[in-house]
């Protein structure tokens, strides 16, 4: 039986069951509209360490212990961890998987990690190579912003279309047995460039890739737009997910009605001063791990297409004049097959 | 049928083969003992760009072309490309692998970045959700040295343990259907940290996880060390090939008549000044594409284990006082099944 569908699509023949998930946030996060839905809000941004890195990884492991901790499985049966962050050489989540000791795969997808990770942990245990994966995504703000910007010291002004980095960590874990939500298929990302430079306006770098995999999914899989109660894509913010409609107009593909944005969900972007929203890969884990994993076990949603994006840029690519690749990667949740 | 054996390994139940391979490295590489074995030589260490970001991106670009072009296959049949690197967000695989626009994922694991590519390619094939992957591993002396240590122009002398990266790129085109050689069998490693703090040995640095992911290959799947005609360990150097005998001697593991590293081939140790060897995610991925496939093929190796190691820190870690932790991924590779 194939699997595969189109040009980068897979359709699951036992779709694997997200069985857990757990969500932790920083202050600013907990003060935002979502707050409510967060099995943790820390008051602490340095989750009781020294530094802003060990902050992201200690966020990074409490996050992973308390989804296995909900879901009653053993640490020790986790076959596969999937893990994304935005720090370079992923220290966020190395120095976070660590003290597990189980078998570790490293992400860099930037904030459309949390796709690649559930792209991936479905596809290893719908190919019988495990039984029970975790994908995980983090980011911490001030870890980026030191990463990518300026040190947070210098209070440099920030423009209108930049976004704000959740502090914050998602995790799902994902079993071949269970009653669901369950994943059932997925369309990867190819890494698009339209030569867009400016890294305070990175929607506007991802919506191509975000576009690009939206009309892949629907082409390959033979799907209209309202198979899906709602497509949430990563963390776009206001200006780009208006591009992105846009974007998809011209390819015929009208999905405004049912458009989401995991940059706008998290805060209330005029209160909390975040500009066009929350970006890092924080962001759409979190959103997705609590608030909407939530919303499909109460039926308030039955299907939902999650499409994390990211901007592939460095402080080095960015220096030397490069554009900035953006990446999208979606994935098909459904409550019941 | 279970895939899955024991911790930490799978066997393949239609094991994919390397249909293609390709490696190309930088001008140090080619006056080497293997110079012979690989696809180009380049003696322009910018390969025709104006940084070391560039040159890596392109030498990446250049390899997976190669590859694809020497196979039949087309480019547009790529289902996914795995590709990792050492540079910040990755961006030696990201630049590089643009302009293919094929579904694609991003790995971090340092230097083990070949074994995560290698392993992921491989089971999404068996998994059945492709035909064709490519498995990808890059690194840039230049780039490298900038990255986590002196600007080259300080002309800072090395410790005796240090390594020196490779400039190289490493890829393989891997196929549901084909001739072989053949993936059979692979073993995923978790993070290991026994506190080793000196960035100038991360040779000891990656040892425990070398020892540990081979273990665990030879308990899951019940074999013995001769099953294979030779273990390649990534780059663990000639100071680490020694504690990693020492080390599995402790297990009741006897491995030192058919152990090599990768590190250690792939340069003339005393003629080349490269101290402890070679290292880089490209080391591992040049001398398996090149050397040790074209062996394979010949007959002079029937059965190989591959084992490429990481050390995960980053400069930012470093700094702030963490130790190093490692990683390694263990791949079987058969002429015939």
């Amino acid at each position: 039986m194939t699997k595969h569908f189109g040009e980068a699509s897979v359709k699951f023949s036992n779709p694997p069951s997200i069985i857990s998930a757990a969500a932790i946030v920083g202050p600013k996060e907990g003060e935002g509209p979502l707050a409510a839905h967060f099995d943790k809000i820390s008051d602490d941004i340095l989750f009781g360490k020294d530094t802003w890195e060990q902050a992201e990884s200690e966020l990074m492991r409490q996050t992973i212990e308390a989804c296995v901790a909900k879901s009653g499985v053993q640490m020790k049966d986790i076959n596969y961890i999937f893990a994304g962050d935005l720090l370079n050489q992923n220290s966020g989540s190395i120095y976070g998987a660590r003290s597990f000791e189980r078998p570790f795969y490293g992400l860099f997808g930037a904030c459309s990690a949390m796709g690649m990770a559930m792209q991936l942990g479905t596809m290893l245990i719908d190919g019988g190579f495990a039984d029970y994966t975790i994908a995980n995504a983090s980011s911490h703000f001030c870890g980026a912003e030191k990463t990518f910007r300026f040190p947070l010291e210098l209070g440099t002004q920030r423009t209108p279309t930049a976004s704000w980095t959740v502090t914050g960590d998602g995790a799902v874990l994902l079993s071949s047995v269970g009653e669901g939500p369950y994943i059932t298929a997925a369309t990867t990302g190819a890494i698009i460039d339209l030569g867009q430079k400016d890294v305070n306006n990175m929607g506007a770098a991802m919506v191509p890739a975000a576009a690009d995999v939206i009309v892949k999914h629907f082409r390959d899989l033979q799907l209209a737009p309202d198979h899906y109660d709602i497509i949430a894509t990563g963390d776009l913010g206001i200006y780009g997910k208006d591009l992105l409609i846009q974007l998809l107009q011209k390819e015929n593909l009208n999905i405004s009605d049912r458009l989401t944005d995991c940059g706008i969900e998290i805060y209330d972007a005029e209160k909390q001063d975040v500009h066009a929203g929350g970006s890092g890969c924080g962001c759409s884990a979190v959103v997705f791990a609590s608030y909407f994993l939530k919303k499909i076990k109460k039926g308030e949603i039955n299907k939902m297409l999650f499409v994390p994006t990211g901007a592939l840029h460095s402080v080095v690519t960015f220096q030397q004049g490069e554009s900035i690749p953006g990446i999208a990667h979606a994935v098909a949740i459904e409550r019941s097959i």
